[in-house]
């Protein structure tokens, strides 16, 4: 059996130990689930900030997802151990925590649900989940077949830890009425005003069956006994039916349950987070049982094909089609909709997030313009963090400031108002003033905080948040954001319409950046606070970065022969097999006047690995000097796959990107490729914008779809379906013959595709 | 084979699954060591906020120390695997993470060391840990002892597991030139500031041993395997020599060790933070080793010694002696020699601590008095906490406004002058005002923040930190403050001379209580902000508190028949075989006008469990009205044990008191009893009191050493040992006779001592 097979409608991993952390996930717009194939879970949902329902065992602290996840033993997971009361033996679902190796294993990502097949003691198991649209609740649903010509005795406990809830109040029971273990707690807290702010959380956590359990069990420790999780004592001896009373709480229930030869028996659960009774008895009402799991299937899946987004293609990599035509866009769309359930995001990234809407949903990408402008501060600047709702507060980063966030809002007009033409939008009103006139007070700021070389100040970080020391002094000024800001003002010249004073200004900046940081052969990444220029050949440890490199191609610093200077120098020092590294070589020690990215482990994050957000802005710099070979090749590294051993050394599963592989491939071979197992991230906004508007070319303009693809020259033939403006267009790649346009069989001077009188569908051929 | 055996130089534990929780403790002036019988451990080091070294697998946020932790299999311990390679059979010491049952267990606390003894496959297992007495390190020793006539192969995996350091940087590799795992790693944290108050962490941990590895490994996951910690892949196949490169680090070493008949091995080991490699070479040389073990043991054992306190006894009640002799006074000299490892103790805690102490170390107690009054408050209040270096900041619980830290000065004060008579301290100067000065100013804010009945404010709490919401808007009063303030002038009028206004406001205290709380049996606990009485009969929930009680008592509000009738409600309403009960019933739903305790878990910590602390202040209020055998009584059950169903009900290893046992015994006999198993607590230090000044009377005055024993009737006759400015008193006391005191064989007049020309040994002896 493969080790993992993609399509574009599931992907399926057929080992629960060759990628132990490969993962899918799930989300609605209030909650969102991340599950390993072992059946480890990381589970929040919002209220309206991110709270847990299935708790490590201790731990209080909340903190933000991480990388690279190391699961333990009681990790929260959702569990069914099944025991063969003849043979005495057991195994668990889906593989965790028991671990005893499956005759088959079978995980599979769906776009609306997670499934695992298995067989295992002459019994096939299919174990499968479903998040409803818009709650924060769990379906599950177990189906057990007997493979045998005879009867068998079985014993079926699901087990759903609940775990360490509060120190101040914690228990659970089983409430025969609704045929649920309710677990309850407390949130933790001790000054006063948490306590009318924690008023409306949901502190209890359930599990209901739509069967009469046999019996049940609340509390952990008395569940595993001293067999443990392995081995729990009560799956020998049957369950209990024990309160919990300030005990860690579990929910576990008892079947015991006869199967004829070959019969097959089906249990449906509701898992998650309730306020009170009321509410366990309203989800369980709602969602209970055979024809709720079907309905949800289908309304799920129907909210995730609302995200489908305007391309698919047709290409000789098949694999790349897969990933492309489902998967890219489901997670573009996750982020858009959800806003990385989060309350108070990064405005960079609520900015990116809504630059993937673009292509999905093209009215969210200008609410999120027009909301983030109604945070903009008096001074032109952005906040760093956009609040969504009233009493959000900034967490971690965005209590440390930095100066890139006003430069996304053009690269999100840009992508805004080329595929929707919606130059309106220019003339709303925020807060009173013209969406126009904020933008200008955006540009007005950046211009302002340049030193006299008229490069851009750093403060405590751009776009690198971790780049926290090489200006906090207020003088170090960073390349990237310099040239990204003459990038923002040469969009604005030619999105508004307006020349002066912007045009000059991005002209400047262009060559303030050649004349203090052009190194020979690439861009510095800036210089410190000291005077000391950095990301040059000089430096031992990150002498070379990506995103200068990027950004030069897109402002226009790089002339031609810089240009093929940079992509060389790149594909020299920083492309591996996993794609290209952000930095190399990574530091190894502080470096004071960078700051504490040079702290992280060496070809971490932003320490050197192949950052994908900084790879896809690269990616899309490519396509943009049309660059297409290189551009394709380093896409085609962000995806795990096709042959096992690349599968196993990232341990990705091919249904997201996740935020970085580890780099440092030169010094680390072992552990260079793996993945961080993180889907919030920026990079698919712009992955998916390189892959329509860069590879195959179809952009919007005022007078309509342009055409000007750069294909990989080993694609003889490829199609693509482009919904624009309410139009659909079949597009055939081919190469060989005159190059050429055709629409509907009828020659194109030029590359664009005028605006058609009524939207229609059209067949385009392009002839490379 | 007992259970547990209690003698005043060692406790011992013999099974690990009969009260798997039972722990004991070591510390020193740099950390804090918390092991289970079953190895698991917390460990906390300050450096100089608390810091971990052995971490949880993903825990991020730090915490304060929780009740009845919760373990789990990736819980931090210390722990050896032990393979026969003949058999292939394997089993781990002490009993986690296998927990193979042994054949013999044994758990031993030592006053300086924890030792465990075991028998599993005819082999003695020793395994010693001892701290020295001024550095944050672990001296760890292995005995292994060959019970066969044949030679054995064995493989010895001492396993350390290290746990998920940090998010920004970690990792493990094996030092050869050390022959130590040195596991690496960077705090994580966001703010530029953080960089540099963090730059002298010791951001590693390390393990060496003193004699050479065959093979070790790094890596936590590789080392498990599919196997898991019950059975690591690595403890078959042999170690791998892995380096962890941001991957959970473990310290894991192997040797594969050939015993013959009857022959013992021993190794030793070091673990411990460590800034940089030098740091680990230097406590190598100092640490490892049987020599430095052997010379540590001795050292720690004469710092525990320093701390024996002023009293042993010998009664007919020999549990209760070994107990006092030895673990309460080690368990007060914790207390107040560490400040309870925390850098912000709450003031009523670090001044408590002192009260310790006073009959430990009078001029430390002296000196925290001190120290306490230059961090007042130019009102004369007190801050909540006593920050004890400059860069300290309030925590949790100390942001929150409390109103009772004055009252413990004079409690403080009053028995550190009747120890040592310095009442030259009065008039020392605290930051330009004398000690007078400034505790006459803190009885005025006392006065000043009353009501108009001369009630005392109660703020968002008073000693019962969550009771917050009784006076949050500024109205609510306590009525336990009321009498501990009425308490506190008494004292300083005694102390001070000075009589007005002091005592006359403590008599109108005492009276507004009387107009206002007397409930007919007992007093309430105080006046919301809405005028509403709690704490008395009409109350269906928290009818009936202790603390008013106690203090009653002792502010002389309560006549001798009110008295009479509270001790008598309390027995009634509060007592269990587990002691008594801080408040009754426990409250089942949230009281908006008392606040958080309510929505504790029933029975628990503050919400009615047998809160130590609060039984102690009615001990000694029993004892201050000689009510000495029900003061006994009570003192008795707070310590688990002797017989067997006792100790595996609490799960308390008698080695200390714990801050809590459970209550709500009528409701949940299951759990009443339980054990918080947290060692921090007020309790000790009124124990000890109460055992010195009240049941064995032993109390010094300006005229020398008054004796007014309240022993129980069923002791025929008792001796205590007391140490007292300089001098050593036998004192036997023997019930039968005429009434009366020798001196030396001589009668004495009245009941004190009269102070000696010279210090000396004296024989006591007194007829009861």
């Amino acid at each position: 059996m493969r080790l993992i097979t993609l399509t574009s409608d599931s992907c399926t991993l057929t080992s629960a130990t060759a990628m132990p952390r490969a993962s899918g996930f799930l989300w609605n717009r209030k909650m969102m689930l991340h599950s390993t194939c072992r059946g480890f879970v990381t589970a929040q949902h919002m209220q309206p900030e991110p709270a847990k329902y299935s708790h490590a065992p201790v731990v209080e602290g909340r903190t933000f997802m991480l990388p690279e996840t190391a699961h333990y033993a009681h990790h929260p997971g959702r569990f069914v151990y099944v025991r063969d009361l003849v043979s005495q033996r057991h195994f668990s679902v889906p593989h965790e925590p028991v671990r005893r190796a499956p005759k088959m294993f079978a995980f599979t990502q769906h776009p609306e649900r997670l499934e695992w097949a298995l067989e295992q003691d002459e019994l096939d198991i299919r174990w499968s989940l479903v998040l409803p649209v818009d709650e924060a609740v769990e379906l599950w649903r177990l189906e057990i077949r007997n493979r045998l010509d005879i009867e068998r005795a079985l014993r079926i406990v699901p087990y759903f830890p609940v775990g360490y809830m509060s120190w101040m109040n914690q228990g659970a029971y089983f409430d025969a009425g609704l045929n649920a273990v309710i677990a309850s707690s407390v949130t933790a807290y001790q000054k006063i005003d948490d306590y009318f702010k924690n008023q409306h959380l949901k502190d209890k956590t359930f599990l209901t069956c739509d069967r009469l359990a046999d019996a049940f069990e609340t509390r952990r420790e008395d569940f595993e006994g001293e067999g443990g999780l392995s081995d729990p004592d009560m799956l020998r001896s049957g369950l209990k039916g024990g309160e919990a009373l300030y005990e860690t709480p579990a929910a576990v229930l008892q079947f015991d349950q006869t199967l004829d030869a070959h019969e097959t028996q089906v249990w449906h659960f509701v898992f998650g987070p309730a306020f009170d009774e009321a509410e366990v008895a309203r989800l369980k009402d709602a969602y209970l049982g055979a024809e709720a799991f079907e309905r949800v299937c289908t309304e799920a899946r129907a909210y995730v094909e609302q995200g489908r987004g305007v391309l698919s293609i047709e290409t000789p990599d098949t694999h790349f089609d897969a990933f492309m035509n489902r998967w890219l866009a489901r997670q573009v769309y996750y982020h858009g909709d959800t806003n990385r359930l989060t309350t108070d995001p990064q405005t960079r990234n609520y900015l990116q997030d809504a630059l993937g809407m673009v292509f999905v949903r093209p009215h969210s990408a200008r609410e999120s313009l027009l909301y983030a402008l109604s945070k903009q501060n008096a001074d032109g600047s952005m906040p760093d963090g956009i609040k969504l709702y009233d009493g959000a507060q900034f967490s971690f980063i965005n209590q440390v400031p930095h100066t890139d966030h006003c430069v996304w809002l053009f690269i999100l007009l840009e992508a805004y108002l080329d595929e929707t033409d919606d130059y309106a939008v220019l003339e709303a009103e925020v807060g009173g003033q013209s969406v126009r006139a904020r933008l200008e007070a955006a540009l007005h700021w950046l211009l302002k905080t340049r030193d006299h070389r008229r490069m851009s100040y750093i403060d405590q970080g751009d776009w690198n948040d971790p780049m926290n020391m090489v200006g906090w002094k207020g003088k170090g000024v960073s390349g990237w954001l310099t040239l990204a800001v003459a990038y923002a003002l040469r969009l604005w010249v030619r999105l508004s319409g307006e020349t002066e004073p912007w045009a000059a200004e991005a002209e400047a900046m262009n060559a303030a950046m050649n004349t203090h940081l052009w190194d020979g052969d690439w861009f510095g990444r800036g210089i410190t606070d000291d005077d000391a220029a950095f990301g040059i050949k000089s430096d031992p440890e990150g002498r070379l970065y990506l995103n200068p490199q990027s950004f030069a191609l897109l402002s226009g610093a790089a002339s031609e022969a810089q240009a093929q200077r940079m992509v060389h120098a790149v594909a020299s020092e920083l492309e591996t097999p996993y794609g290209v590294e952000m930095l190399g070589p990574p530091y190894t020690k502080m470096r004071e006047d960078v700051g504490r990215l040079t702290q992280k482990s060496p070809g971490v994050a932003e320490n050197g690995s192949v950052y994908n957000h900084a790879a896809a802005f690269y990616i899309y710099s490519l396509t943009q000097v049309k660059k297409g070979e290189k551009a394709f090749e380093l896409m085609r590294k962000m995806l795990a796959g096709v042959d096992e051993a690349d599968y196993v050394q990232r341990g990705q599963f091919p249904v997201f990107i996740p935020n970085y592989y580890r780099g440092d491939f030169h010094a680390h071979p072992r552990t260079a490729g793996r993945s961080s197992q993180l889907f919030n991230t920026g990079t698919v906004a712009w992955v998916y914008r390189s892959l329509i508007e860069g590879l195959f070319g179809l952009k919007g303009t005022r007078e309509g779809l342009s055409i000007q693809p750069c294909l990989p020259a080993q694609w003889a033939e490829a199609r693509a379906t482009r919904l624009f403006r309410g139009s659909t267009y079949h597009v055939t790649y081919r190469r060989g013959g005159p190059p050429g346009l055709m629409l509907d069989g009828q020659p194109i001077a030029g590359d664009v595709l005028p605006l058609p009188q009524t939207p229609g569908t059209f067949e385009v051929v392009v002839t490379l």
